[in-house]
């Protein structure tokens, strides 16, 4: 019995309370310590049987921080260590009505610019390995150098904003181990502050890599301050949503200016990437008036009314290089949006979206220039025939820049089950070489995903996710896979739940049917009772194949003897033991 | 508005109840009329807005039947008329202390042999069209002759017992629409006939194609036959599993006889196919020694045991004539067990695999000299990337046969979600040729499932296959995709969620945001709100695609005048608008 063993024994909470203890009742966590103080989190799932705790890759964050305080600030001396920033002046101003919300003290942070460009791809380019590209290379069990020059090459990014020194970095890209995000974000209609930070810490404790901020209601600016400082993973926003509001929602009152400022706005608070729908051209609007859903994508849709109503072309695009000049100065990774990404099945692949697409890859090859980091946003909804279409695509056109897809969902037909129609697509594409998934949750097309919606959507792409890394070879996929199915095949009840994405219900699954404790150290469960289960038989059939083995062992010795005195004829054991067998059995089939 | 539209915003019941109207509450079953007095049931899904109804696959059954009389004969006139069966007395005797439960007269039916050959291939392969055949055609929308020619190539099997009369026939090949399989059964541990018998129903009513009643416990016999006599599915069983019932569960103690009567028996009651495991044979046993799970099927390591035990062949393999003998009596179809299949990512397409599957090769060739009808099995867990493999060899090996797999899990680490972590892999290897995907639910691995959870577990395969048929271009599959994402795109909600799997889910979801009944006919959700619907924007985008198009209409009336007056020049209008635009915004992208 190893010393930990109460902890995984421990009954868990009725219900997954949000408190990583509760919810991961034999896990710890640790950190792996790196070169100048580098400390990489990791979850350490402790096992009984004499076996090793297993490490996974960990997003929840540091524990026990208060919200109004934030997450402590990881990366705050490695950004002025580089002695390449300056302090600035916040330009944001609460707007009287649109602000009703207070930022607390605690939580003010000042506001930095880089004197020049202070991107990590900038950095990767002079050759220079970074402590976040050092901290992401141990997170994912990888070379440091191999970090840089996959930054460096743009075919993978490292979203991390010099006013969001909270984040623990990760990386996106397709050598790396798929990640997956989850969108939170209040509406016109529901939601409050308190309510999405707590969403966020919910959705990184099951996982979530990045959070995008899709609020669009009230008091944007504030929810979007208390979730960048309690935030460990990358943050990303849509910020036309913003400049919409300011606006008063109407499309076409939309400028350059304060679209601009809206950038800024959002860069001094830490946003980590920008989604941009900068490939949404004027020509490409008609195209999609014979779809069966036209453009589903509300940034497509803003930006597809605001060119239609001025003639031109929108200022994300006519602007590009100015917004690159902007996201250099504070490291905003561009997400480049899909605005024209299809809605239906009956839409998948079609000439708007593979127009845009291209648009995508010319825009990627500029914000290049600036040493922009970049990935592309993918569809959407697309039929399992057409997925890899997309996917070869964008590779070419984008030059690998990372893929970040929505599902996609493979079909059309089950609302209040988009999780799973959007997983199959997504653990395929992501096989194919998406490096980032945004999650679909049970609510998609309904309603605005609570608590329990975000944790299925979360663990639902976490599957997606890690078949894709299992497919792809990554390093580090199997051990977890391989450990379980060893608990299981062992009856270590209790490690196989410890070990399971979700272990608290893993556990209660068992329990309906079971609830004793004993039962968890018995060898057969529930589905075949006592007489049959299959696992036991095995290991009959294992002590079988070691006798075989053995005698082979035996045989070989005798063999060596039998050869030595000038013998010709050997038969290993195991096939020898076939052979020997009455061959009647074949006879009886072959013949009739 | 329709005549039906009240039922469909007739508020469901809070929870689905079972019963057909409760839980697709826009639906009326309907019949399409065949020769010689076939109905083939269809559920109508009806529309608002002047759309034509939606008619789906139906898999429920007849309504409003006692389940103490069973569902009606419709197969009775068909059987009787080819004149090839007699009565047979009832072999089976019940066992005191194996058997508790009664079976009350209104189920008792006579038992029927065939004198000679009497299955469907038989039939196929002399050139008849069954009236099985004519009502799998009508029930697919595909020639009668198409299905007949299937059957007979074996590439497609209509499991169809002649004393399971209650059947309402479908095909399983790759050349139809994929097939979802839910697993019931009683076991040692839980379950009585009555629930067993409930979860067929509710497996069927949402969506099971056919349903394996893998029971374990006491009174296997009665149980069967209370399922039987009410199902209008086919419905498949591991005999294994009552023959060693009979041998108190000692394996060893298989015999031949104890087998051969249990296949008699359950030939008797109706039983559509079998799942035989007789491609385990002895030299392939040491294979999984050195295996992470060793053997997972429970058919696969009984057969296992017994193998080792007497060191030969079982009967299973050596009888197999003989099997084909008794079941060509009766049509019942095989479905050749993997008894080998893999139970961990660490153990897929290992050599014990591959050599099984190439034995079920060998025993479908044999099977199709007697006219018996062949499916095979296949895994397990398969990581993506191996799972093109598994159906490559199977259409190789064995020829065509229809592949009907469990799965495939695409990883181990998620119990809780496996059927989320299979349906990955299921609608993969649909897409690529398997004809019928056993599902997974929730509880896989961890206890038995309950009705929500077969509920879930028959939902997401018919994802999963739905998902496969439109990627496999399966005439009638996109129709569906298209009328929902019309509804969607037209703001006609009701139809969006009736035109669900789960209309009463798809509806609450929406509900727990917009309860309101006006938030059904708005022209916003709750993800968006009112200001921001990109739906409701792409409206607008098509009201200025019409007058693009109708100035371009003009245009080329203008042209062609034009071109009569002898011009050389014409531009298309909607190119033209855009050649039309100032260029300066591709220059600012394209200069610095």
């Amino acid at each position: 019995m190893s010393a930990t063993e109460p902890r995984a024994a421990r009954p868990p909470a009725a219900a997954s309370t949000g408190d990583y203890g509760d919810s991961f009742p034999a896990s710890r966590k640790t950190y792996v310590e790196g070169p100048g103080g580098i400390r990489v989190p990791m979850r350490e799932i402790v096992l009984s049987g004499g076996e090793p705790p297993l490490r996974v890759y960990d997003t929840s964050g540091p524990l026990g921080t208060d919200v109004r305080r934030g997450v402590p600030a990881v990366r705050a001396e490695w950004i002025a260590a580089r002695g390449d920033v300056q302090s600035a002046e916040r330009t944001y101003r609460p707007v009287p009505g649109k602000s009703t919300a207070e930022i607390p003290e605690s939580l003010r942070r000042p506001v930095l610019r880089g004197t020049g460009c202070v991107t990590q791809m900038h950095y990767a380019r002079r050759g220079e390995v970074t402590p976040e590209m050092e901290f992401v290379a141990l997170r994912e069990g990888l070379q440091a150098e191999f970090v840089r020059d996959e930054v460096a090459r743009g075919r993978a990014i490292i979203p991390a904003n010099i006013n969001h020194p909270e984040l623990e970095p990760m990386a996106i890209g397709r050598r790396f181990a798929v990640k997956v995000n989850a969108n939170i974000g209040n509406s016109a209609v529901t939601s409050s502050i308190e309510e999405e930070v707590e969403k966020l810490r919910w959705a990184t404790l099951w996982g979530a890599d990045t959070v995008m901020d899709l609020s669009t209601g009230k008091n944007i600016h504030e929810t979007r301050e208390w979730i960048l400082r309690n935030s460990p993973v990358p943050i990303g926003t849509v910020p036309i949503y913003q400049a919409l509001e300011k606006v008063d929602g109407v499309p076409e009152d939309l400028t350059w200016e304060v679209y601009r400022d809206t950038l800024i706005e959002q860069a001094e608070q830490g946003v980590d990437y920008f989604t941009v729908h900068a490939g949404v051209l004027l020509r490409y609007v008609p195209m999609t008036a014979k779809r069966m859903t036209g453009i589903v994508s509300r940034g497509g849709s803003i930006i597809a009314k605001w060119c239609l109503a001025h003639h031109k072309e929108s200022f994300l695009y006519t602007r590009f290089r100015e917004i690159c000049e902007i996201m250099r100065a504070y490291d905003v990774s561009f997400s480049l949006g899909d605005g024209l990404r299809p809605g239906s099945i009956y839409d998948a692949n079609d000439e708007a979206q593979f127009a845009e697409l291209r648009t995508q890859g010319e825009l990627t090859r500029i914000a290049w220039e600036f040493d922009v980091q970049t990935m592309n946003e993918g569809p959407g909804h697309v039929p399992m025939h057409l997925i890899k279409e997309n996917m070869d695509k964008q590779l070419e056109w984008c030059q690998e820049a990372p893929f970040y897809t929505l599902g996609p969902l493979t079909t059309d037909i089950a609302p209040g089950y988009d999780h799973i129609t959007s997983a199959i697509g997504a653990a395929q594409i992501g096989w194919y070489g998406t490096a980032m998934l945004c999650y679909v949750t049970p609510k998609e097309h309904l309603g605005l995903p609570n608590r329990d919606d975000v944790k299925t959507g979360v663990i639902t792409y976490k599957i997606a996710a890690h078949a894709a890394d299992l497919a792809k070879g990554h390093p580090r996929a199997q051990e977890w896979d391989d450990a379980i199915s060893k608990a299981r095949f062992e009856f270590r009840w209790h490690d196989q739940f410890n070990l399971a994405l979700d272990p608290v219900t893993a556990l209660s699954y068992h329990d309906e049917t079971l609830p004793a404790e004993g039962a968890k150290i018995a060898h057969f469960c529930s589905m075949c009772g006592p007489k049959f289960c299959s696992m036991k038989i095995t290991q009959d059939v294992r002590d079988y194949a070691a006798k075989l083995e053995a005698a082979e062992a035996g045989m070989a010795e005798k063999s060596a003897e039998f050869r030595q005195k000038g013998g010709e004829v050997y038969l290993p054991v195991v096939d020898g033991a076939v052979d020997a067998l009455p061959v009647e059995a074949e006879e009886t089939v072959a013949a009739d």
